[in-house]
């Protein structure tokens, strides 16, 4: 091991972890990888770690920094206050905190690890998997400077763009709910648009080349609702990531006292969805609360 | 006048409509400009235009074509059936439809001019006024072969993209509908989102920022919500057009028995600001219906 090398363990490599992980290596960082999947850190080793573990335990004193691309707040507590994480870092080791949650949560998880002298960034991230692997990952990051400091590498290694939204731990998490409480409306409201084009009769190959060429378009709506058109389900992202998520922006919205009336309704939208057996599936299948319909199937 | 020209009246000189006759005037049409605002037809004129006139009186005879670009299907009624144009043209002339209108209105309408031999075309347009001006506009539009042959030089002349929907009057005017749902629905969550960053805390230029370059990107968010961040409620396109829009939607939708959650929502969010005293300013101006917030303000 380089000791001029900094060194970064990235916990967590489902899709977006996995992307972290190789454009970490890919950029000359001393890598390593924290996973419960036995195959994802064999992929991972493959790809040049200098390490990889179900757990911290053997490289934790190594370590410059950490990247939590976990689920939820709840996951990232786990393993670094349940699992001894943060207890064995070294003081002024910086933790890069990329799962969506609330600025509440962003707050809580700082604070305790400030008690042990480590240095927090309210990190969340997006772009997908295809982005993540080329380390063109978007993060919405707020936090000290010294943050971002110690983190500079690991940035640069895996994003494209890093958005400083403030010094304030709590900032990041809210710039990522909110693009969330967008993100889950335009699905909602492509599904809702497209059910109508089915019940109108309107040929759905139609109505989605009118759209993505005019000004209803959003990111979402063309992403998704090609896989309406093609009648195909199988999970890019599922509904109950987004009954999770939007969960979350009702959660942040009520700790703010603030009206979302548009993000609530596709909230019960998606829990519909969930609800009736479909929370597995794409997200795109929220559609599916909409009945008596001639929907696309799969050829 | 050259006989073997084709001879159009556009009726209707707004933003789209003077775009429109524009480029027909541009693509060598015999061009005609109807309109009640004088200003408008002295510059349809100076741009070329074989005639102008506050209706179509002096030319009707000589028309092989008509495009209707007016705010509705009542205006559309008025102008074909009580001001005496349809009874004055000749049989075989088509007419192009172009207002915002339910399929019913669009049935209608067809069949009262196919009583007098005249040839519809169901076709609202998309665009802006800078696409119009261009001769860029989309149209989406059904009707028979016929009218679509008919109009060929008129489609030539005003639009980059011509989707052909189907054979059944109606089917364009339902696309559109449809279209016109999800474009109020991206400004009114957009408005929400926006809302609750200024609620939050969060700069709303970087919220844009990050939005903008990420998954929770719409069209109408990218153009719409730049005018919240710069505090310019200048009318592009007003709240009150959206209040008739999405009540169009929501008509169309009880004739098809067909539930939209979203789109119901966002309709009272923009009947909301209008009653509020906002109908005449920017659609954006939707998220003043937000209390309480500290928005950007026109430096």
């Amino acid at each position: 091991m380089n000791a001029a090398k900094h060194s970064v363990a990235v916990i967590g490599l489902g899709s977006m972890g996995m992307g972290a992980a190789r454009s970490c290596i890919r950029a000359g960082l001393n890598t390593y990888g924290v996973d419960i999947n036995a195959e994802a850190l064999q992929s991972l080793s493959s790809a040049g770690a200098a390490g990889v573990a179900a757990d911290c335990a053997e490289f934790t004193a190594e370590l410059d920094s950490v990247l939590l691309l976990v689920v939820n707040a709840e996951q990232c507590r786990r393993i670094l206050f349940d699992n001894g994480l943060a207890e064995n870092m070294l003081p002024g080791t910086a933790v890069m905190v990329s799962a969506t949650m609330s600025a509440d949560d962003a707050k809580d998880i700082a604070g305790r690890l400030a008690e042990r002298q480590l240095i927090a960034l309210d990190a969340p991230v997006s772009g997908g998997a295809a982005k993540a692997d080329k380390g063109e990952m978007t993060v919405m990051a707020s936090g000290p400077e010294e943050a971002f400091d110690k983190l500079a590498p690991v940035l640069d290694a895996i994003a494209v763009s890093v958005y400083r939204i403030g010094s304030e731990i709590g900032m990041g998490a809210t710039v990522k709910i909110i693009h969330q409480l967008l993100a889950g409306v335009h699905i909602a409201v492509g599904a809702e648009a497209m059910a109508m084009a089915a019940k109108a009769g309107i040929p759905l190959d139609m109505m989605y080349e009118v759209v993505t060429n005019a000004a209803g378009n959003s990111w979402m709506f063309e992403n998704r609702m090609k896989h309406v058109v093609d009648g195909d389900y199988s999970p890019k992202s599922m509904v109950d990531i987004f009954v999770k998520d939007m969960g979350l922006v009702t959660d942040v919205a009520q700790s703010l006292n603030f009206p979302i009336h548009l993000g609530s309704t596709a909230y019960q939208m998606f829990t519909s969805a969930s609800n009736e057996g479909h929370g597995k599936e794409d997200d795109s299948a929220v559609i599916k609360i909409f009945k008596g319909l001639n929907l696309p199937e799969k050829s």
